[in-house]
């Protein structure tokens, strides 16, 4: 029987790592297939660092985000990564991206997918791709989109954690425990060799994460200890059988 | 090993039968003792049809109303039920009845909780008791309350639906498939028999929500068939190891 | 044949004048008969001009002020007008207020009603005061409440406009055209004599909201002209036979 | 002198009946002229069924819609349908189709539209049609475009009642009972052949929302009793000159 | 040393004149080059008075549209303005008029920028704006776009006063006291020959905002007098030393 | 000339060194009075680890919790600390223990005041405490209250970072560089002995803060370091002669 799977929409090449790489390889090692599309390699946007060197192309930009974005792939186990090469500030979004997307969902058939915010002001792609994705998992479930294709379910579609959650009005709903996989999330964090000013930032989101997972699992009394874990906020109900 | 437990606190006698009517009944199939309190006999406020009769008297109503309740609560396999008679319309909580509340909560150690939603401009008694609840749930987390008792742990708390979701700022999280039970859920309504303009009402919102259930359980390729479901908004976030 | 009638609940004893003046002289020359609730004079918080004279009395201030609240319900054809007295800054409303107030609604049996907006953080009066009226409609619609009443039946519940609107979360959905008593609600500016720095304030309000009066009739293409108007938000929906 | 006229926006050819249908029967029966326009046939995401039969081509879809549309459009008396064909999921509207809907507006100058809900997870194009909706309203406002043409004024714009309310933030203001022209809207339904799963489904919605209908014209002491009603959100304040 | 800056981003060639002419003329009277661009002339939609003139044509409309704008731009001493010609009603943004504005905000390396509200359902031209401008403020951050220039560092983005505020969801979070250079913004206002019916609109506001300024500087002990103020809301937190 | 003054509302004695305590030492570093009220000692809800060893008393803890507040408060350089001791979960504000508050207010006179945010559904405490601390303002501001006394201002009240800032509905708005005061805040945190789980969590928030210092005070061209800073959200409008 095929392993479950779980499809990352991320707007830019290490916005998976920081947002989503705990919730990445636990599902790797709980046996799932976890895809990660990077819409752009965030060469214009998010690599200062590297624009900040004398004769900088974005061409050696692009390549170098690549490199950076399949190293920390790996050590998340991700089981694979796909660049759309969209460009990025402003990452647009054409009629044949979004059926290149729609396509990989019905690929992979997510159990659940994640991505960005529904608002951020301070970073204008990471709330479009917000929409898009959900745009695109509309048209995945389109019995008219390429008629004959397997149709894509009702996916769970978890918004992952953006920088200054309060300004992006971003709550989350879920807690995930990742003291599992910390190390694989930390090696993959330190494959960002562009943005080490995020590195530790992240750690204590994380450390702190975890200490609302222990306060909402057992309030005074104690709840589970956990030493790592990330937040997400669900565009869906659940439905259950048991609360 | 004890039974798993749950606890429902609901402002007027009959709120428990209409709003999670359904869930008590599954978790009683499903092995939870479930107890109900019962803050008023909604006897002023909610018994219209018992006050156009001549002669009627305040207890009269709550004798009525409770022997409604009691059987509502047989017929959805409650494992208790507590009335704490505060009267309704204005319905006013001492401190004494929050500390009797808040005993009820060590006692019955809930897995989960429920109670109204936290607006209601049609019915002020039913944001009240939704504040309260969560009032109560911290004094019970307390280690200085009644010192040696076992302290509450940290049960989510779902709002049950109430009337007009829309107008109350209800918005649903999670979709319970209640179709096991609905032979019990509808046992129960026909108990109360001074309201029977609302029979046919809860069972319209009982087979709407399977039709959110199986929306979301599987979107236009099929999603799991529900006939009767109940939805309930979360007031914490959920703490998970698999998403 | 009885006329029509409406309710108007004011925290302090000029409010109804600023924030609801035009509506009540409109309505009166539509012949209902409108009643007005002042459940304090203001004469702790809304009175500093008469506070700075030398000798001042909480008596005075009260007499003062009550009589500039006659006076302006004079101007205003105010079919009656109550005062509570329950002090204010803060108002504190008893349960003996509560049922008085529950009183005068079903004596009034009001087409409608009009309170303060949900929320104010320069005036905690004010935001008690409207969660209060509808916790007064809530009991005054309750059979069982003394029985044998006329109970009250389901008049809308309008928030009149708070100073600093956007402050207040306060979203007019109604505009009144008041031109043609305008001249009744100056004269009863006016004879709030301890608080005239607001007299050209709330005329500017007026001939403002007179201009969304137009531009929500007829935009660019012309709308009808209104020299005068005031705004009201809904508390509950509109029941209609026609849009 | 003409008749009064109304104007609806539908994304797909379904939802007018689902959403509007009583309104719009209701008004033609009060010699309304109403006029339907769908932008897309819903072909491609809202067609499951016939999607599921052998050998199926986009051409027969559209076409089997669009009668289903026409049949419907003839049960609740529909005085105009235009069928703008602009695809579905996603549904794109290009200058030229908003200039077509501009025409539109301006042509029949409506008493009220009517479109989708701002909001909507489930179904991009709902909500962005709701948002072009407001754009081609503001420009068939403006005096600059096809100078010489009678402008558009200031029609209200209802948003009608989308699949699953809460999920998108739908709050409905106005209630209109439908209970006149309820065999129309019931006619009208049974024409979306490929959609008898929402049959029942919106059959519950009319009778619930009727529910709401009498509790907000009358509480608990009667209301005036509706058998079916429909639910709508207003984007714009209301000019009156009685409340 | 170069002089501090300020860069106004308008819809229409008027807006800068009523939403924040004062803080233009306070902050060129502070020593401040303020720059203003203008999208559109607002020619289609907002010269009504122009195209009820015999003949008008577009270029017309335009000429004397822009000519309002400079000499309101001269009466408040702007550095700077620039007309892009974008057209309105509706006003679309490509990625060349984006790139233009990005170069404008490198240029200019504002201390602030300001622009229309989030959203405005009777003119989406400006909620479009709103959000064009936070994207290309993303990306003349954007180390990669034409490396070698200056980026942009991070200006705060003031909201200004858009008409019907509440329906807008505007909400000032700052007041500016622009008395002392009243005398130049209603020069400005006068500028705007076609749309005198607004400048007593704006005049009504300045001093109401005046009001404002007043109580939350001072409560009822006094506050510091303003006779004229302008309101804005912030996208962005501050960073302060002191507070 | 007096010394400029700061007002610190904290529910329990612990929170004004979380919440605020950086801000308390900076100001107190500028010069600034600082009086802390601690309303409660937190003794019954938040000293779960003093509860926990044999033979505890209520007198006991709070004892020893006075006994941390007050090394706190020395470690930030408070100017005085008041305790109300009114017990805590439930925290109860009677009308005597409002108007000592009052007292404080007018005594300290202060630029700000500080506590806690509107909602939080873990802690009811502290919610009702904002909402009283607003209305000690009012009625601190109220002429008639003790007349003659120098009534209050219109200080800021800036509400301090809850624990878990999404699921309280809390915003900042303005970023306060702590990093010159860290060491004080740090001292006063290690005070807090029964809390020790809480020291790293409250270390990360103040780094991470830091973070959000940086990107708003200069975007990805730099910005200004900080190593510490901390969160507020504001109650009320600013007032500015400068943007």
């Amino acid at each position: 029987m095929a392993n479950k799977t779980a499809l990352i929409v991320s707007a830019h090449s290490a916005d998976f790592v920081w947002r989503c790489g705990g919730a990445i390889a636990l599902h790797a090692s709980l046996g799932y297939d976890v895809t990660v599309v990077c819409l752009s390699y965030g060469e214009r946007g998010e690599s200062a660092k590297l624009w900040k060197k004398e004769g900088m192309t974005l061409e050696t930009v692009k390549t170098e985000r690549r490199r950076e974005a399949e190293n920390a792939a790996k050590a998340l186990n991700v089981h694979d990564i796909e660049f759309f090469d969209l460009g990025d500030y402003p990452l647009e979004m054409t009629r044949a991206a979004k059926d290149r997307l729609v396509d990989v969902m019905r690929k992979v058939q997510p159990s659940f997918m994640m991505t960005h915010s529904k608002y951020d002001p301070y970073n204008t792609d990471h709330m479009y791709v917000s929409q898009w994705t959900l745009e695109c998992r509309a048209i995945a479930q389109a019995w008219g989109h390429n008629p004959g294709e397997k149709v894509l379910g009702a996916p769970q579609v978890y918004l992952f954690e953006p920088h200054q959650t309060e300004q992006m009005d971003w709550k989350p709903d879920t807690f995930l425990d990742i003291t599992p996989v910390w190390d694989n999330k930390w090696a993959a964090i330190q494959c960002m060799e562009g943005q080490e000013h995020l590195w530790h930032y992240y750690e204590n989101v994380a450390q702190n994460r975890a200490n609302h997972f222990a306060r909402n699992s057992g309030g005074q009394s104690g709840g589970r200890a956990a030493k790592y874990a990330e937040g997400f906020q669900s565009i869906y109900p659940r439905t259950v059988d048991e609360l």
